[in-house]
This record gives C-alpha cells, sequence and structure tokens, in this order.
C-alpha cells in the first residue's frame, strides 16, 4: 500500500478495500477463490483505487458505500491485466511473491485473469452506477489490451519518434490513472469542469509515474528494483532516457544497434546503459516528468477541499521521489 | 452459420450480424483488426446471437437496431472465451481455420481475448440495456472461468456422481445459451413469465447440445468430427457415455484404470471407447439429450408468433439431430 500518511484522509477507506477485495474473489469454488486470494494480497499499491476514492471524497455526494464497488472494480482490472502479462511474459515472482502462472499454471492464471475481469465488471454493474461508467471501464481494457499489442509490435524496432513514445505509455499508465480520477469524481457528484481536471490530473501523474518507472530501470540497480536493471533494454522496449540518446549521443549507431537486436547479451545492455549515461537523456526523462507533475498539480480544481488537495499534491510529489 | 431453412425468420438479422461483429473488432491498430477479423470470420455457427435475435423478435417491442449490439456481444464473448481455450489447450486449429496462438503466437491470442471481451462489454454498455443486462453477462464470463477450472480440476479423476457431471455442462453451455435466450426475451419487451420460460428453453437445449458433443466424441469418426475420436477420454474428462459406463459396464474396474490416466496410449483409449460401446451409455446420453429437448419444446410460451415458435422447434430438433 502507498505510504500512511499520504492518504491520511482515505486510510480507513483502503482498509475497507482490502476487505472488499477479498470479497470479490471469494468464489463458489475453493481453487478459484485461493488463486483470487493470492492475486489481491501480494503486495499491491493500491494506487488506483486510493486516486479513485480520492476524487469521490473531493465530491459534494460522497458516500464510501457507493464508491467502494467502483475503486474495487479498478484495482482488479489492474490486477486481472498483471496476471495476464505475467503469463505473456513467463513471469515467476511479481513483488516478491510468486505469479500464478508459476505457483499453479498458464490455464489457471488465464482462467484467474478472467474471472477476475469478469467479477470486476460484475461489481461495477451492481454498483448501479449505470452504461456510462461500465462502458468507461471497457473501454480501458480494450485500450490496455491494444496498447500491449502495439508495445508487442514495436519491440527491438527503436522507433525514434517521441510521439509514439508517449503514445504507448498513455495507453499503458495515463489512461488508467486518467479514468479511476475521472470516475472517482464522477460517483463523487463533482460538476463536469471538476471532473474534466481531476481526469487532466490522472493523466499527467499517470505519464510521469510511467516515465519515473522507466528511468528507475535505467538508473538502479537490480537489488533495488528487485528485477534485472535495463530490463526495459533487454525486452526491446525503448524508454524515454534510451530515445533521448538515440538523437543525442555520439554513440548513438552503436545504441541503436544494440537495442534493435533481439539477441543482445548481457554485456550488451550494460554498455547501452553506459552510453545512455553519458548523455543528458536521465536528466531530459526527469524534466519531463517534472513538467507532467507540476501541470497535474497546477490543474487541481480550485474548491477542492483542503485535505483532499493536500492529498494530490503528496501523491503527485510521490511519484516525482519514488525509487522502488 | 447454421442452417438458412432454420432461421428464416432471422436470416437477414444474422447477415446484419456480420457485419456488426467485424465493426466490432475494428481497432485504431491494424493487427489487433487483423486478428479480430480473423477470429470472428473463421466459421462460428453464430447460434448464440441466433438464439437472443429469435427471443428478441418474439417479444412485442422487437427493434433489430437495439438488438445487435447484444446479439454481437453474445458471439464475442463466445469468440474470446474459445481464443483463451485454445492458449490453454495449445491448439492449432479450429473449426478447420487456425488459431490465434497458431497464427500469432500466445501474446497475441490472450491479449485479443483480453480485447474482445472488452469490446462485448463495450457494445452492450453503449446499446444502454442498463446494469442488469451487463451484470447478467459478466455473470456469465465469470461462470464460463470458474467451470474451466473446476473442469480441470477435475480431470482423470472420473468422479462417477452424475450430478458433478451436470453441473459441469451447465456451467460449460448450458447458462450460457440459458443467457442468450432470456436476455434477447427481456430487450424484446417479453413479460417475466415468458422471459423465465424462454430461459428454461435455453438451459434445457444448452444441456442436450453439450451431452450431444459429448456423445460425437465417442460415435463419430476423426473424419467426421475434425479432431480425434476419444478426445475427451484423452483429455480426461469424463463424458455421460463414459459415466454410464463406469457405473454398468462388467468392464468398469479396467475402464476406470484407463481414464484415470493421463498417460493412456491411442490403445488404451480405443480399448475405453470399445467398453463404452458394449454398454447402453451411448443410448442412455442420447435419451437425457431428448428428454431436455423434449423438456425445452413443452415450456416454449404458448403465445410465441407461430414462425418463432417453428424456429426454436426446429433448433431443438437441429441439436438432437446434429452431426457435426
Amino acid at each position: 500500500m502507498l505510504s500512511n500518511a499520504m492518504f491520511d484522509v482515505i486510510n480507513s477507506d483502503l482498509s475497507r478495500l482490502e476487505d472488499t477485495l477479498l470479497e470479490a474473489v471469494t468464489a463458489p469454488d475453493e481453487l478459484v477463490t485461493e488463486v483470487g486470494t493470492h492475486l489481491v494480497t501480494s503486495g499491491g499499491k493500491r494506487l488506483r483505487p486510493a486516486l479513485c476514492l480520492l476524487s469521490a471524497h473531493g465530491g459534494p455526494a460522497f458516500d464510501l458505500e457507493h464508491t467502494l464497488p467502483l475503486a474495487t472494480a479498478l484495482e482488479l482490472i489492474h490486477t486481472a491485466s498483471l496476471v495476464h502479462d505475467d503469463v505473456i511474459d513467463k513471469a515467476d515472482t511479481r513483488r516478491g511473491a510468486p505469479t500464478a502462472n508459476a505457483k499453479w499454471d498458464n490455464k489457471i492464471a488465464i482462467l484467474a485473469g478472467d474471472f477476475i475481469f469478469a467479477r470486476a465488471f460484475h461489481l461495477v454493474t451492481a454498483g448501479g452506477y449505470g452504461d456510462h461508467v461500465s462502458g468507461r471501464l471497457a473501454w480501458l481494457v480494450g485500450n490496455l489490451s491494444v496498447g500491449e499489442i502495439i508495445q508487442d509490435k514495436e519491440m527491438y524496432r527503436a522507433s525514434r519518434d517521441e510521439a509514439d513514445y508517449y503514445n504507448r505509455i498513455q495507453k499503458k499508465t495515463a489512461d488508467f490513472l486518467e479514468i479511476c480520477c475521472e470516475l472517482g469524481a464522477l460517483v463523487g457528484g463533482m460538476k463536469k469542469e471538476e471532473t474534466d481536471a481531476l481526469a487532466q490530473y490522472g493523466h499527467d501523474i499517470g505519464m510521469a509515474f510511467q516515465i519515473t518507472d522507466d528511468l528507475l530501470d535505467v538508473s538502479q540497480t537490480s537489488e533495488q528494483i528487485g528485477k534485472p536493471v535495463g530490463n526495459d533494454i533487454r525486452q526491446g522496449i525503448i524508454t524515454l532516457p534510451v530515445l533521448r540518446a538515440l538523437h543525442e549521443s555520439d554513440d548513438r549507431d552503436e545504441l541503436l544497434t544494440i537495442v534493435t537486436n533481439p539477441q543482445m547479451t548481457n554485456d550488451d545492455v550494460n554498455r547501452a546503459l553506459e552510453i545512455v549515461k553519458t548523455t543528458d537523456g536521465m536528466e531530459f526523462a526527469k524534466g519531463k516528468a517534472d513538467e507532467y507533475l507540476a501541470h497535474a498539480k497546477a490543474i487541481l480544481p480550485a474548491n477542492l477541499p483542503a485535505d483532499i488537495r493536500d492529498a494530490y499534491e503528496q501523491v503527485a510529489d510521490f511519484i516525482g521521489d519514488r525509487d522502488f
């Protein structure tokens, strides 16, 4: 979970959320319940439901019981999407816990992912938010899948178009955080103008979140991030610091040769990281992330309750400073 | 598609459906559209949307434009579920066409399945049927996943409890056909009593459909069904004729030893089929299917338009006689 102090205003809501998540994955079959429970208790940060709850709190019609099914559904969609990602990536662990495909098998993991997606939609329909809210979530799930298919196609291609990069991370992360803020504001009864502003806030911190994630892949040690450094490069994914280096470095041809080679060795990855670090790639990416975060804070509606505004600002600061 | 004569009353609706299916899988990305198009044009029988359209036609408020998104969503859910099944089963072909995992890879197939599920939910929310209809579909998808996980757990276990068998095929097939009839009737404006009767009809023909499917696995040649005979036995799935033989055959111990052995050989499978054929297992299963079909026809609401009633009866007869 995210740092408690940041979310004083929704701390008790977030502990209720742990219960509603467990309820949501309880099935008539023991094994299904066991898989679902493992997945929702394996250390998520709960950023998406937290954003939804914060936005709902900021509205004049906030009602926790009315908001919880939506917040729960958002975390379930995130969970289901990670479960399928782990099958695709043949990942053994996530956040230090075994993945569903490792602990059980691909069959169970694929079906458990489908089950969790389905439970998310069941929750929002039972929440009675109407077709618009369910439709936005359906759009989101489709968009996440399309985003991953596009990312897959672009692997080892090293498009040097910055717009492609921003389009990809929007689909991968920013659209999701945008919808969390937008739908939270909607069910909290905010006016359209405020809802739109919070949606923009969600988009902005989502872009910053993904850029920061990409940065950590270059800047951290493998102990710090719990996975090999340069993992994105190894997987053929071009991140912003690398993109910058492909434009700016004197060794750009060497870098391009490495990052477009699916058979790159560990030495190649280390050399690529070295080249990136001799450029301003990391500062450039950090600067972009900071721009998004400054814009996110600036666009917060003026009439938000002070404690909610504080929390939003702390989330933005946290994303800029995070080192995990 | 199903035989044309059977569906005279909805033939033009079904050709519209082909268009709405293609529209539904059209994405901003070419590859996604290509995969989706391949999947929805690879020879489905369209039984689910046909049942939905028939039920809607039977109602006083039938409106084709209002019904099509629902009918399309039902076929999409079926398609997405088959796409994930094919990944799980490592299947190369389905209905004579290459599967998505064979033509592309597991990653594309898993993500395309998620995308198609999402599009189905997006269509129903855009159709404006309200939370109840979307909720029923979400329940259905969850139920299908749980059913498959249960089937997986029971593999090679050879439970001799007939109730387990019926419970499994209900989750696998009957609940789906039930929901097609039920929701079609709902959006066609039928009264509760008629809607319930058509839901029961859907359940009954669904049970008969799956029993007949199971029968074909025992009775047909591999040329007729386009897959190896005894495939269910090979996969550790106990079907009704086998279940009957496990109770009635003098060789039941030998049969049990074979069907609970995950390493069974082709000779073992052939011997198991031989044992089943010396019992009344096939007649017993055929009898059960016929009972369900008779009940399905008997429960049709008395006040259905004659052409709709005819079509329902023909669907039931078709399921009893089908040889594919």
